[in-house]
């Protein structure tokens, strides 16, 4: 599949990666209905994990076969799907090389104890990627954790491991911890600083979230306002992070958070296209909708990533 | 990419295969215009070390640039492209995901000794085809030389090793050595023979050559005759070595050997597809033609294999 | 499955081993309509590689598939099937579980020079057992060989690793080589030797040819003589070959030979019990006829192994 | 390139290290404008991980990209330029053997929990440092924090690996913990005992901070004191850190510290010069100035350690 | 050092390749006195195995000091010195950093039997060129010898692990062996097919001989006759082992031989020059000359790479 002009800039950005790195991008980036367009929509299902099932599923009870998000992730044309262990091998055969995966290696759930340091668990590694099939692997870490700098070291090996045999890393960059409060972890300067770390570490694909307007470091405040960065639209908070990452030579995708309405599902990756991101990964807000629905929602977004909408 | 039900009947013969291998075979089964339809046009450049350069690149000299022959099986729609270590390596960042590759691991040339029993050189490993984002490793074996059981010992190794990282492994099956003749090489019975050594050491993909009507072992001759073997036509023998390979369950494509007219490739192509077989691995005949001629023929090829031509 | 006291004294003679390869010994000893009487048939197919596909298959053309063996031990209820790697992968997802399986892991071909010591490639491996959920390896020897050495510490090598991970290991023991003519291949102190040399390698069950009554060096010939050991009907050399293997602690399957008459068969099989030997390993004999054929033949000798025929 | 006097005697004093340390060391020495003056000016960009971006790149955006650095430190004719994995990797290509890089090996960031002990991640590795064609790794160790000893080990271990692999070492010596207040961590006896940490861990090249003449341990300060160890001036504090760098055997490099005004970096510079220290390596008030600005201020300070200002 | 455009686009035909290799080519093609030019001349000083130290030293004894070569190429502004680990560790302290070296890993000698197959001993490893501080790793293959595949294999493993810490690999590709006669050896076709196996091995750069006119396979002679490929000229026939070395996208270096006439050395260095070639690698040329003369007609082939001559 020739690979587009767009995307094959984005791939130039990448420049001590080998051909194997480069190849699995350029499959997601050519993947679906925003193949060749450098804009990515990405189904994650690890909320089973995280929220549990019934939280996760019973919107949509059909969405607690892992079969479904495999389908939904194909005829809705998407870029790519992620998930932890278990849900991709009940699908991996079934689906195998019909849409790029991801494995998502490590996950938190609700159950841990609230007195304990934000932490996941390692569940997933590289031999497991090669053996599925699987494009990435995906790796959350927790800047703000007092266990952040132990995190780091965890995804640094590995992705010196999954790169060495050709497997991207998507690094989920969630700012969370002792050192920061609720305010904090959505703050922009905050998201900003998460993308630049993701970034340091060697991540292929960056995910945040969308920020607020909030400055949350005493520092951090006093150079924006300095500097007068805008950060007044969603759209500009999302440039901020764009630069952030290597001014735009990592791609970023943005993820949409807990179950919202379609309009601001849609503010949202219009905010994203504006702000130059690369573009969701959209968990809740699809799989929690019925099929039909989340087709259609997401056929839109697609629609404002192509310009169109 | 959705892989139709072709592909996925035949994916589903893969049983003691990874979800990986599977989605490799399905990158190779979707890809260019023969994507879905369970046939394949592989783009083989491993002439350079059988043959030498000038003999194999001086009929068109822009084949000595490893550019070319990417980009030949790129425009072509090609299903692969397959080659040793140097010339992947040269194009491997250009065209990093844009066309299956397959990594020939071993590498025969004109230059060894007449006397010497037949064999390859390893040149090639797992670790390389995953640093370049290869599909499959492809490797050459010999039976009837007395270094065989060496060979199959070397592929049984690194498949085994291949398999487990998601690689494919296609065996090139070719009888050479000390015990045949020269009619006994591209003999039925023994072409035959060879598809199912190859599919019994565990290829996923079986490259063999066209056969004669010609038997060449006694036993064997007595069971063809015996049981009125149909081996009059070249679809005849192309469903006999189907059958060989598990009754059609492993996919097969075949050779075409040195330049030759266009419709005696024309009429290859249309045996392999009568007979059964999944395509053609097509080198000499495609990339000595001037690149407009080659790629016509590769057009009309493609055409066969649809059934339009 | 309560195992019979049968089953129970044979598995208590394999006193160095542990439970995980008594377990695997036991489900082959418990499986299909022989199971809990102590008697075992075995199908093999590895005669694709030994003689190739169309001397196997052609006959019945239905065997070129390898579903159709699992299909045909599964119906016969025998107690396990026994093929290289290919021919089991290619069922492996399908039948997992339904029937104990031994993978062959070294194979011969028809196509080696005539001129290269007897020898075999080693085509498979413990872990590919363990992956394919297979009871256990068999591995073939040459005793008379000049390359006998070799193959003896192939299997001492593998039999150790085989066995500490439970699985069970298979020893074709077949005289041939430069030490041996002809008739010394099939003479009965050259198969009572053989079986003693697979005991001594570790066996946990041995596959040996029914003999001759033939002696063929000679100093075993005065002994045999001078003792006046019985060797003048089949059974008795089968008792000759079950006091070789460790006065029968070890389980003893004799092997068919080339397609033959019913009659023939059955004759053998009663030798074999008569002698005290545990079973059959027949292939050709079976696969070569016709499917319902094939199955009354074994519901016969299935029989003969009850003293019902 | 012909090595100087003054660069042969330097390495000279690297008795015990492999020509590639040495090699790898003289490749720095003899690069750019200092190019054999025994002088060394190194671009350090591992703010974005210590501060976050703003606070790292909004006074000069363009300073968001990696590229920007690379081409300042060469434009500006640096000895070497010293990065994360992610700054390296991102401009790895274009500028692969254009300017001596150093990995920074780990990171500390500003969003760690402020009652953590002081400690950094692990986020590069001796491997990545040869793959991307580093001369150096670079690691900062803490003595004072309760995880000094732990981070004197990691760095001890490592640079053990890079020696025999050819690969000098750059530790950053920087005093902080719960052994010292704010005015310890600059005290003039914690920072000479800093450097002599360093070159006791095996340092090639010492990074540590400008001290002022605050005397911090007790004892320490009675010996300064009772031998009247000169620490008046900043150029004085330069010598008693030279002093415990092996008595100058070692190559020590001073941090600047944030953006201030151009005098006071070139006061800095001549202070380090007086001293008989080999250089600065200085990042924030480069890349936060203007190019121009910045290329300008270089060009100063290089002037400064040839004595021409 | 900033890299020359000509330097880049060299560089940017190595597309597998780590920035830690592509460094190391920089160096080279950036040292010395035709630093930037995209041509190299090299030191080799192997000749102490290959001729014995008196037919390699006695016509100049001053270079029997490992010391005097490294200085001669230091002093004459080459490229880059190679030779054996002895010769290397010799004067590798006093000369670290000064000039790019290549680690001969393998050599044969005038003292193996004629009988034997055409083959060398491996004399070094990557860790010892790591530990050197070398630029590259030489290894000499010989083509048409009995042990040629087995060679292959040995510099395949080696080149997989040289690459993957960042050193180049440079390949001697010396047709030799049972399959060639004197003339063979020289023949244009045989040294074209030398140069296409070592570029598909994966030499970064390739050293082969001159040729002469003639032409030795007789395939290859009628395909050269037919499609009237020019061979009539020195620079003719270099063009013909550019173009066998991918188009000339790999650095090809060709070897002076014996001792002979200056006009004849500086007629080899135009024919290289014209035909598209990139530099000598010149010996017995240079040190069996009285270092003067050696320098001035170093400085004259320089000139002729320049076009200056």
């Amino acid at each position: 599949m020739k690979a587009t002009r767009i995307v094959r800039n984005i791939l130039a950005n990448y420049e001590g990666d080998t051909p194997g790195v480069k190849g699995n991008l350029c499959r997601m980036l050519m993947n679906g209905k925003l193949g060749g367009t450098g804009k990515m929509v990405i189904l994650p299902v690890d909320q089973g994990f995280e929220h549990g099932p019934a939280r996760s599923f019973a919107p949509n009870p059909a969405a607690y076969d892992p079969h479904y998000h495999y389908q939904l992730a194909i005829d809705a044309g998407l870029s790519a799907y992620a998930a932890p262990l278990g849900m991709l091998e009940a699908g991996a055969d079934t689906f195998a090389g019909q849409i790029p995966t991801i494995l998502k290696v490590n996950s938190a759930n609700s159950l841990i104890p609230s007195a304990a340091p934000k932490d996941q668990a390692l569940t997933g590694s590289v031999d497991d990627a090669l053996r599925l099939g699987c494009s990435a692997i995906g790796f959350t870490i927790y800047p703000g954790s007092s266990l952040g700098l132990d995190m780091f070291e965890e995804i640094a090996e590995m992705r010196k491991e999954a790169a060495s045999k050709g497997v991207a890393t998507v690094i989920w960059s969630y700012p969370r911890g002792e050192a920061l409060d609720k305010d904090g972890e959505t703050a922009i300067d905050i998201g900003a600083y998460a993308a630049q770390i993701a970034a340091l570490l060697g991540a292929h694909i960056i995910k945040i979230k969308l920020s607020s307007d909030h400055l949350s470091l005493k520092e951090a405040k006093a150079v924006y306002e300095e500097h007068g960065i805008d950060i007044s639209t969603q759209a500009a908070r999302v440039k901020n992070c764009m630069d952030a990452s290597f001014n735009g030579r990592r791609i970023v995708v943005f993820s949409g958070g807990a179950k919202k309405g379609e309009n601001s599902v849609y503010d949202d990756a219009r905010a994203i296209r504006d702000g130059g991101g690369n573009g969701s990964i959209i968990g809740r807000n699809t799989f929690q909708r019925e099929r039909g629905e989340a087709l259609e929602m997401l056929g839109k977004i697609i629609d404002i990533y192509k310009g169109r909408a």
